[in-house]
């Protein structure tokens, strides 16, 4: 379902779980790059009505989880500080071809592979997390990653045939699990 | 109350009203430009919570009037397309210091004149257009950028004292007025 082709590790849950705080300031960051790349989306393809209507929804309920993440911190006397993001992102951008259409492809999907990691790991840390407030939490956005990851799927159908789309996921998500799997020297949500 | 130093002149009701196509959608842009303005100052921002929930809130309106545009614009079989933008909003932004925090407060009022301006013309247009769907639909957006202006004001309060943020409001806001005075060629919400 969220076409990923491999699984996070071990390693990783054990780094997140042994360093909440600031993986939960990272989420913070991420939700909010989240409405960010959403908004970007809008903006590049604004003449595209299916696709703004999907990226106001997306902006919404991304600033909504925003401002959930920074309660949460709050609530625990966590300040939200910057913090050095992982390079993650930075290395999936990389991989956008640069003409159009396979511009809008490579961006949607590269969004929707972030949405679906981002969603396998709040189900690992829904499981091993031992906070019952937070393990609710992750377990709350675990479906809304999930329909983001498909309407990012789908939306790039509107750029390329069905096969075209499916073939260059794959290819998305094969460098997605390598990137992922090489990790990164700080606690993060794609470390 | 909207702190303008001029009002806008009967050639820009005549232009817009002459026009009314190229001003729809301009004012389109307008509004997905605003729901831009709030998300980059909630990401500049980003450790200062009233200010992040505050550009929440304006993101979602602005990307709700945005898509109100739309639905005008399809309803009238007008292609949204893209428009040379006036270059009263470069103008006003060349104004923005570049050391914060008068950054911060300079970011915030020029925002904040935008929707005055915007609320100004909506109030003309409102009381000029023949064409009640467009009278109301103006009439209905009035409000919303009244409050804009006031919470824009409100939040560089948060970045320099009182009466420092009136002052500059005064600067600001004279400047303004030279601007939207010079015109732009073409029919615009801020020509």
């Amino acid at each position: 379902m969220l076409n990923l082709q491999s699984n996070s590790t071990d390693r990783w849950v054990e780094s997140a779980s042994n360093n909440i705080e600031e993986i939960l300031i990272d989420h913070a960051h991420c939700e909010k790059k989240a409405a960010g790349c959403a908004m970007n989306l809008l903006f590049a393809y604004v003449d595209n009505q299916t696709l703004t209507q999907a990226m106001t929804e997306i902006v919404n309920e991304e600033l909504e989880h925003f401002h959930l993440v920074l309660g949460l911190l709050n609530r625990r006397k966590i300040s939200f500080r910057k913090l050095t993001p992982s390079s993650y992102g930075r290395r999936l951008n990389e991989l956008v071809r640069k003409s159009e259409p396979e511009r809008a492809v490579d961006r949607l999907l590269v969004a929707g592979l972030i949405e679906a990691r981002s969603c396998e790991r709040f189900d690992l840390l829904r499981q091993h997390i031992p906070d019952p407030e937070l393990s609710d939490f992750y377990g709350s956005l675990f479906e809304s990653e999930a329909r983001h990851h498909a309407t990012y799927v789908k939306l790039a159908k509107l750029f390329a045939e069905d096969s075209v789309v499916k073939q260059r996921l794959i290819e998305l998500s094969t460098s997605e699990s390598a990137i992922i799997a090489t990790g990164d020297p700080s606690p993060r949500m794609h470390s």
